[in-house]
This record gives C-alpha cells, sequence and structure tokens, in this order.
C-alpha cells in the first residue's frame, strides 16, 4: 500500500530530531512518581503536557473513552510488576464516547463491513461526570486492584484544565 | 486516604501552567492526522514527543505492550466513528512485558490477593520484534479493522529512537 498517504516519514522525520537531543537513557523500568494514569485517547488530550509528566514519570494507559474495565489488565500489570500506587483518570469534555451507543455503532459496523460485532462492549457513556464516578467505583470494588488512591478529573479541551470529580 | 502522599497535587500545579497559555480550545474532535498510535504504557515512552505529535493530531491508545488485541474496541471506535485510516504500533526495548509469564503473574496474584486471574491473558511476549509483527497480523486479519496502513516501530528507550519492524 505504498501508494496511500502516511503520516509515517513525518514521525521518522520528528523522532530523529527528538533523539538527536535525547538524554534520558538511563531512566529505570518502574515510573519514578508511581502513578498509573488512564485516559482517554483523544487527540486533543496529551497526558503528559496536562498533567506535567516527564519521560520516567508513570504509566500511561489510553483507550477510548479512558474506561477502567478497559484497562484492568494494564493497571494489574502495573501494580503488581512495577510498582505503581496511585490511579488518575482523566476523562474530557467534547468526548467521542458521549455520541454515540453500542447500537449505532454496531449497525454501522454491521452496514459497512458486514460484519457482528454484537459480542463488543463499546463502553460509550451519556453523563461525563457519572463516567468518571462509575469507573472510580468500579476500580475501588476491583478484586484484582490494590486500595490506592485513585482521582478522577475531566479535562476540558476548551481550556486545557482538569478538574477533579468528587461525589458530592 | 488523604494521609497518603499523592501525586495530584502536582498534577494540579502543573496543569494550572499549562492551562494558561494553552491556545488550542477550537480544535475538531476527529483526529487532524488520520492516524492511531497504539503504544505501551511504558513511563519512558512518550508517544506525542517521540513522533511529533501535537495536540489534535492522532488518537493514541496505550496498554501493557502495546497489544493490538487489547485495542481492537478504541481501534474501532477510531475508525468507524473519527475517520482514522492508518495505525502506528509503537513496542520497545526493555519492556516489562518481557520478563514475565501469564503463569507468574496469576501465582503473584493468587499468593498476594488470594484472587484468580485464570481468566486474564496478561499477554507478556518473549520476542519483541515478534511481538510488532504478530500484532501487525492481527490487524492486517481482524474483520472489524479496515484495510488501511499499518507500520510498526521499536522505540529504544537507551537512544530515544524508532526503527520499523519489518518482516523479512
Amino acid at each position: 500500500m505504498s501508494f496511500v498517504f502516511s503520516q509515517t516519514r513525518e514521525f521518522e522525520a520528528a523522532n530523529e530530531k527528538y533523539a538527536a537531543s535525547f538524554n534520558k537513557g538511563d531512566l529505570p523500568l518502574p515510573p519514578a512518581r508511581k502513578v498509573a494514569v488512564v485516559a482517554c485517547m483523544d487527540a486533543r488530550l496529551d497526558p503528559a503536557k496536562a498533567l506535567g509528566l516527564e519521560e520516567g514519570d508513570a504509566h500511561v494507559i489510553r483507550n477510548a473513552g479512558g474506561r477502567a474495565i478497559d484497562a484492568i489488565r494494564s493497571l494489574v500489570i502495573s501494580q503488581q510488576l512495577l510498582g505503581t500506587r496511585e490511579i488518575v483518570l482523566v476523562h474530557h469534555t467534547d468526548c467521542g464516547m458521549l455520541t454515540f451507543s453500542d447500537e449505532v455503532i454496531r449497525e454501522k459496523i454491521r452496514s459497512e463491513l458486514g460484519q457482528d460485532a454484537d459480542h463488543i462492549a463499546f463502553l460509550p457513556f451519556k453523563d461525563l461526570e457519572n463516567s468518571v464516578l462509575d469507573d472510580i467505583k468500579l476500580l475501588q470494588e476491583h478484586s484484582l486492584i490494590l486500595d490506592v488512591p485513585i482521582t478522577g478529573y475531566i479535562y476540558h479541551v476548551e481550556s486545557g484544565k482538569i478538574s477533579k470529580v468528587q461525589r458530592v
């Protein structure tokens, strides 16, 4: 598929620049700040910039919506093998997960790909604050997740600001 | 758990600085460069810095190992609802996934948490290059993933460089 326009040449050029001034080759494998961040994959959110993370600081787990249930495998590895002892969740305003339902995406897949995706829970949500609170609760109650501090934020794509979500 | 040392105060302070000079409040929801990056959660890897991504450019999906099978839900949403048409995979040297087996982590969870994790495939691997090639193949053959360019890289934590992985 070499005729298809691809971003990789630009990624490789950007990486050459990054590597040219790279001076962090001795960082240890376990995250220095002992935190695992679970955040949405959204293009507008850069968790490292938004939270002030440097290379070596924290695990960053990202998926559509920043959903906790989809991060369990990674969080267990993070805690059990690499010593993280805190979880920070970041969902965000204008999230794509607010715009569809399982039925909508399954129908789109059926009509456009001719495939059945009924076995996949796509994990959309209807309320942003509740999606954070639900995910905090899921982690607090999960038998494979340690009893560690868990903080949930909403990242505001309009302002770059985070705001903490707390049960009232 | 307010007595536990937490990183959140520092995250909030860093975010205030980030937001103070934030000027990207008008970015559209779909990624501008139409790419979904699938990368490991490793603390030493900053995909945005390593590939030259700005806010708004690309979906970034991250999990333990950067495993493709664990990214399918997010990739389907990325392609079907948000229009990405390219996938870039990034695994890396000195990955924690090279250091254990399902048996090892399940036994640790049994002895330390008293829980059974036999139902979870933790997706460790024994060979770094093959982990990238296997994941490219999985995506190429997956019935829910579009036929788009897929490029696999190894990120070298010692140098900051990426190298393309190709079947020889």
